[in-house]
């Protein structure tokens, strides 16, 4: 799949909640549809409506004592689902697809946060999505602190506007848990080079906006 | 985990939908109760909360178009929820847990008769099982036209008595998809005798029902 000649582009956002992915993927979107490009912006978990489904009983606060396994099999799920149906498709029609969190997110959180490590996450990706690596990961690396505070006033929020259902089971863990995560993340980086750029996302956004919108355009060879 | 000297005993049934495994899971149950055991009854997907929810995304005729992988990954999310919260400490407490379904499903209906082969679903099990194996799995053997045609006379009055909601996503499938998942079934059983042990369901419920105590007594070594 990824040798394939006439397919578009894959882009991933990676980072810490709060971090500013999905603002600066919105941005990004917006400057490449300009730009003539066809883009497709998504994100995971979720994504497709069987993924959402999935993403509720995912990231519901309500669904106490998931195990670490059966959430890492439910992040693969709604991912294959995704695949499928939205990203591939994409791909083959030669589009770019944006997409909000992808395996390198499972790897951060569940191998590096909850300690289930790299192994079997980079397993599950071999045996269910068909080989697919995004052609570029931008990862967006902000202070653990400074993350987790924008996250809860960002839950809060959205929160008391949406009555009951919340998405806040991952942002309710602690500091140790997301200082796991964004070490994990940093570990791929630096594994994968050639793929992951590491993006500081602390300063303005349109200093965060101008450097992904020069390395994108650097990567993919896009005309200025 | 399976060699932990004190713990309970895990007994699961097998077969294609229609052949009679939770009937004579319930008749068995009875009788090991009145004998003074302890037993557990519970199903897959599902025998969880969160693992309702996921039996519903999997089960339900409006979850059309489902990845065979996405079907994949949530069968073992319920699983690993499953033995979590209600196998794991049932045999730690010592009970005989009698479970409708296991991974024998997995491998003959996605391996089988979504042809994913049965290697993908072994190796999920390996990763997010943590070792568990049946004691003794009792594959109820029946004639595929027999038990589809069993199992679309159960569902229409399911169907019709339960509104919207409805479980028939597999009972949708084909004579070939069922001979495939019968088939898959057999060699699991004679790659594995020493567990396996497959029942004629084509008798009366009484003869299979005595035959089925009969062996459990043996494999258990229960008193009559």
């Amino acid at each position: 799949m990824s040798a394939h000649a006439q397919r578009g582009k894959f882009i991933t956002f990676e980072g810490l909640d709060g971090s500013g992915k999905s603002t600066q993927l919105e941005k990004l979107a917006k400057v490449l549809r300009a730009g003539g490009c066809s883009v497709v912006t998504t994100r995971e978990p979720g994504g497709t409506t069987t993924g959402e489904k999935i993403r509720h009983v995912l990231l519901d606060s309500g669904t106490a004592g998931l195990s670490s396994q059966a959430e890492l099999a439910l992040m693969f799920a709604s991912r294959a689902q995704h695949i499928k149906e939205v990203i591939q498709p994409a791909l083959h029609e030669g589009k770019i697809v944006l997409c909000d969190r992808f395996t390198d997110s499972t790897e951060a959180y569940q191998g590096g946060g909850r300690k289930l490590g790299s192994d079997p996450v980079l397993q599950l990706h071999d045996i269910l999505c068909g080989g697919l690596r995004p052609d570029l990961t931008i990862l967006m690396d902000s202070d653990v602190a400074a993350s987790v505070e924008r996250a809860r006033r960002r839950n809060k929020t959205r929160h008391s506007s949406r009555g009951k259902s919340d998405e806040n089971r991952f942002e309710q863990e602690s500091r140790a848990f997301f200082s796991r995560v964004r070490h994990a993340f940093l570990a791929i980086a630096e594994r994968e080079p050639q793929r992951v750029v590491v993006v500081n996302a602390r300063g303005t956004r349109a200093q965060t906006h101008a450097k992904i919108v020069e390395l994108v355009r650097k990567k993919l060879k896009l005309a200025k």
